[in-house]
């Protein structure tokens, strides 16, 4: 290993993750099993890719080219030496809530049963406004509801509120339900949740820090100039507890940076996708990655749509379905919700099949997504798409694909992937948003305030991700052909 | 452009295609419509692609990056100066033979109605043991059924039998079938397509000839070393009339190279995937590429089975059926003419999910192919495929595409392309395997006997052709990321 | 033919179709191709099926067995004998049409363009309001708007209005969006329309005529009991022009009852399937059938779903979706316009699959439907169904079914069939809901205020069909097994 | 209950099973699940089904209807009654045997481990030419290999060779393998089993015993009408060890209808399929019934078909492939045991769309069936079919159908409503082929020599089902219509 400038990955990193269901809690199992030697981590790319280098960096002394594993060329953290913790709305452990989410057979739960109930979910920063199908009691309140800062206008909160809120839910019956005023104001929830992260760090003992949201996808938060453009205003509309424009899943990514913690968003909510948390990121020098991990139907689209592109065929039309019945797919039930979840999935074709570039081939194709919530399958989503495209002359051809997935199995080693290298991005003094993690994301952020373009396209995505290590580990980037 | 040592692409180039089918019936009448502006030749990269390249061939000069089409980066022949004709055992014309193969409607035929009635096939070089399905008539044979030569061991041959046998059928009724020895030998065979060849050129005026099989897959023809692995012993072979070991395609491409033409095999033929024929491309300083065009199925193949890799999904099965029914079709369903298909099918997953470097991933996977002849849909063939994989702890999960195709479609751009791009290699001083066309090729050919592999992989096949666009219009390499 | 008490088809039959799209086009000009002999009319039950019938009408002479076409058992009108007419929105005749709708090939309906354009559509009665997506400006309209009844309470209109309307559009360009007050009232409606059957039958002296609703989904109506529920409320609704609650739909079904003529509803609208029509039926002596014409996925569903049922398995859900294109496609993308459909598909699970006979069967299942528009395919809907069911000791198994169909090429020959058999049951006397055509219709109608349940079953239908046919022709019922 | 003329279910049944594979532990497990209530029999029609009867027979009285139970109409044995044997080519027991199937989780195997642990195969009857993929050692020997009747021919065996033969392998190595002398000649396997079943019968003190083949499908063995026209024949051809006519299987059928059992053939062997077998079972007044479970593609196939042929839809061509992987799948991919299954899922189509009574519809359709072994599934077999009908004027539609069903799951219903329904047949005094049981078959045996046809329409097969349990019952046959 070469390792220009990247610092070691001594002592325990820390994963805390926002949400403890299907697919947290199929990470962390798989995690413990691994590192047992009792499952294997297939589908991540940091305990199985390998990447083609040349000893030499210079390529005209002629250096011989080796295929290494990411941790041979870049001082990765150990399986051994992750530390999870996590929130949720709910109080269930995490083996209780890796049984309730019936994505692993019971007996693969089994032998990390002990660890598993040791992982305890800490309070969640909710407002049910954001996910109205989730009902969870285990959320953060304010002791004695007192009056709110009068019209909640910008600047009108005063800092006296917060001495004396904590975190754990009073005895009342009432819940989250019982009443808006008893949810802390924006400013107090990231307050909570950054004492969070530090009491685990402490706890735990942990050398460094990465949050992970895990948790359901957010009503659609469109962005607004006047807030999410700078610091300033967000930081300024948190404490007026502007609850429209600022969501919770905000709060989480303030706290996180602020504490010098990498974040990551796995869901399509926009919390980091927004140039204040940018300025946040780079204030603070900290990685940021989003958004919304890529699992079945987006990997396969990302990655069947270069097959038409790259044979310059037409397309007039994609339709793609899906059915699922977790509770992901309860919450994006909701209109609201889908919409979030629509707007991500959207658009991955455009950046691949470009109609500026390619007017005669994709000039005009009709491209339509559709999630449905269809309980009797569980986490075994399945998604159908339907492609019409034209050949030789214009003559139709219709290409089905039927992906009989499940959401959390694919999701799993994404978290662990962006988890190690968002750690290792962190180390390599590397901030703001991520472009070289893509390959894992669904809809990957990028500078829109300045026209950029995502990239979709699965194995440009691939490439970056494989240059990026390269560059870590002090090679020279490669074309990746022999 | 820039074009080193590219000569241009001056005077006209000829076309002679081996089958009057409807793989060269819709390529001819594309073609035809396309220079009249009357259709367009969706899926030709030479006529859509882009490349980028730098306007600077030296990076450090920071020369700045632009997206060009092929015909601007080396010199093209252009769709007006193709001239095409054609062998069929059936003696009817383009025209007919299109209407006949019902991959295009009538009326998208009758534009160009008058030029593709003048292409009229010449007598075939016809064995019907390679093709026990076919029937046609206008196949050459020898004049006077004069003994043949005795033992039929090498070297017994003279040279004195060639000089009475013409290539017009004789008005017997007994055909082909009435016995074999009114088979031209294969030595016969060649001289006559060489003959067939000049008077082409002279006729049409060519000043460039290349010659393309897309006729029939032939039986099986194990490659014998005795007498496939150098030039000597191959025309030692033709000329002993070695039935068994010598296709009919053989003299085909012999009579190409010979001639100064380069040679493409578009079906899963080995005819010039033997080191003799390299041999024989090596003294002529041409160019040779196949083998069998990449289609339908395998075209999604090659291009889904990265997605599986690149994610570092483990595989635990792969099937493949198809359904087609035009002549093709019927020709496969001869279980010897299935094999040659089957075995070009199935070498494509084995190089891009290799068991040697992932064997948790990809040590033991079944990977089956079948075809089936299945009359009612005639030329547009369909295929499924089922696709078993596993994630995360090993748990499974299933992919089903289902690809309604039609196989001449999109095989017309690749018979456009490779004649371009073949004709691009001679004039650019190339010659033998063209490796950089393996993006258009089911089978790529390789040097086998040097353990060399085919690259399968449709993203590094299209950077390997990309690459050598460059190279020969004096570019740089490029990595195909922004 | 024994023919017990059933009139004679004499005379001309004449088929006024409420629509002149796809589904009546493609019915026409099948029609019109099929009694010159140019076209087979494929699907059609009253030109293909055969019904066994015992030759003597008593059991215990044993009479023997044999079987007969329809026409053989009862007297249905000639394909000769039909004369097409049509309202609708748009102006153009029915060749501009069916070539507009690109359902056939043009080479197909040339051969019979003379005849398809003479039938030029009357002005159609139309409220936007139940169709937003739709633009045509052939509607009817009042000459001078007057001022409307005060209140449009009930009762309050006077006759006297009716006088000046005439059925032309002015040459104004407003259109049907210039001004509701344009538009007729819903009574004013019925008339025009009572008076266009009228000039209809009398210009093409037919015997009989029978109406088709061949036109889009209406939005969805509720069914309202002070309106709906006797004859006396709705002519009230009509006259007071109660937008809300009288679909223009239903001044179709008036007028052409009113006029004697059977009507059939081919769309999902609730137009006769509400008690005031049936007492209106019923006072006319008239049959009316409805509604939504049995095609793709329906009719798929409808003789699968007894798959599961007869073989005893379990069904834990059943999603539905379906992609189409066509102006029924663009309708129906309207959330209004889709419940109606909806609500018409949903209900064929629930009578085949019953929870309350076989609870550990049927008793939880879940059951979805979507319908997405999608232009590319234009009328090729096609479907994807996903079932998943469950068998011994319950483990779980899976079907999808994909259905490439063209929705107006089902629809076609049931518009046909329902034709004639509504012709034949008003010459057998039969009068209000025809249950024995449930075969044809997606959602049949039922008296539902009697707790009547509709019958899907396609087999049983299919014996209901048969037996009633046997009855009509005067022979006994059969249970179809030899 | 009224029961005309069936005997009482008195006492235990004994089923005796040929084979210990996957079907057969299915079977035996539900059914020892089910009646201690730790599972449910779903896909049972005995166990789910009702019929409706007429309470008093004579319809002129008006006899009220009702929907029963098979239970209540006729007398079932009940489940609590039933004991199992089996024989098999391997030596596990039953529950080894299921756990080695991998068709049901080991969770659900256990709680009745004990009951199946006692289900030990005896020696099986078993010839390898007949199923060359199988390899198993626990099968009937000659102890002491004795000179074989001279010339095999009729009639030169004596007797006297059957004194020394037992049933228990010996201790030498070569198993069957070691040598085809070692293998009992037919008829000595006819006095081993029928042997076997009366020791069974007296040791587990049954009153009485059906038989039933679930092991795996055998070579083809064209119909001889020398041998297998007629009992002495065959007879003569067992003495005579005519290997080649007889299979194993019909060793098995003869040895327990000569018992006085049942016998029914799950696999498509033509074992119970000939006049001979005919002869015995009448002679023996036994029932028999076959062949091949009807379970996942051709039970789709049964049931779809009819909605083609019920809408009068035209059919150009329906193809049927499937992949399964286990050791049904393994035998079937040897060519000569898939020609057995491949006649019998061939036959289907034919009876249910007959081109002699629609040849404008059904005249010409290509029909083909594919089978392909694919050991990653296991039991999970999948099926996918492409159907290519035609609607209005001739216009092509498509249907696809794909099936991710298990095998096992559903024919253990089947085993368990035909062993039942066999049994109560025997009590009807019913023998010979029963015809009503043919809902259960892929291939319905029938009196092919009377140019009788069977039944395959699944709707037609229910209602034979269902009408002669009334008869059985002591009801009138009914319409099904209500």
């Amino acid at each position: 290993m070469k390792n220009a400038n990247v610092k070691p990955a001594a002592g325990r990193l820390g994963i805390l993750i926002v949400g403890n269901g299907a697919v947290a809690t199929t990470f962390v199992t798989g995690v413990l099993l691994a590192r047992r030697g009792l499952g294997k981590p297939i589908g991540s790319m940091t305990q199985y890719d390998k990447v083609r280098v040349k000893t030499s960096p210079n390529p005209s002394e002629g250096g011989e080219k080796c295929y290494l594993h990411y941790g041979e060329i870049v001082p990765l953290a150990k399986l051994d030496d992750l530390v999870f913790g996590c929130w949720d709305v709910y109080p269930q452990n995490a083996y209780q809530a890796a049984i309730y989410a019936e994505v692993l057979r019971k007996e693969d739960i089994d032998p990390v049963r002990d660890e598993l109930e040791q992982i305890v979910p800490m309070t969640a920063a909710f407002d049910k406004d954001y996910a109205k199908r989730l009902d969870g009691t285990n959320v953060k309140r304010r002791p004695t509801p007192q009056p709110l800062p009068s019209g909640r206008g910008i600047d009108t909160i005063s800092a006296d509120n917060f001495g004396e809120i904590g975190q754990y839910s009073p005895p009342c019956e009432g819940g989250a339900r019982g009443g808006s005023d008893l949810i802390p104001t924006r400013w107090e929830m990231v307050e909570l949740l950054r004492e969070d992260i530090r009491r685990f760090k402490a706890e735990k003992k942990c050398d460094r820090v990465v949050v992970l949201w895990a948790a359901s996808t957010e009503i659609y938060v469109p962005v607004d100039k006047e807030v999410h453009y700078s610091l300033e205003t967000l930081e300024a509309a948190m404490k007026a507890d502007d609850r429209k424009r600022i969501a919770p899943s905000m709060c989480y990514a303030y706290a996180a940076l602020s504490e010098g913690c990498p974040f990551i968003m796995g869901a399509p909510n926009t919390t980091v996708d927004i140039p204040a948390m940018w300025e946040l990121a780079e204030k603070m020098h900290m990685p940021i990655a989003g958004k919304d991990f890529k699992t079945g139907q987006t990997l396969v689209k990302s990655g069947f749509a270069p097959i038409i592109g790259t044979r310059c065929l037409a397309l007039d039309g994609w339709f793609s379905t899906n059915i699922l019945g977790n509770r992901d797919g309860l919450v994006l039930d909701e209109p609201a919700n889908f919409h979030t979840k629509e707007v991500s999935k959207l658009s991955t074709l455009e950046t691949i099949l470009r109609g500026d570039e390619q007017p005669e081939l994709y000039g005009d194709y009709y491209h339509k997504v559709r999630i449905n919530y269809y309980p009797p399958r569980n986490d075994n989503k399945e998604s159908w798409d339907n492609i019409d495209i034209r050949g030789w002359l214009g003559y139709p051809m219709q290409i089905k694909i039927n992906f009989l997935c499940r959401d959390s199995i694919l999701a799993a080693p994404v978290c662990l992937d962006l988890c190690l290298l968002m750690d290792l991005a962190a180390r390599a003094g590397r901030w703001g948003t991520q472009r070289f993690l893509s390959f894992f994301l669904k809809s990957p952020m990028h500078d829109y305030t300045q026209g950029e373009l995502p990239v979709n396209h699965l194995y440009q995505q691939h490439t970056m991700l494989r240059n990026a290590l390269r560059e870590m580990g002090g090679y020279e980037p490669d074309e990746e052909m022999d």
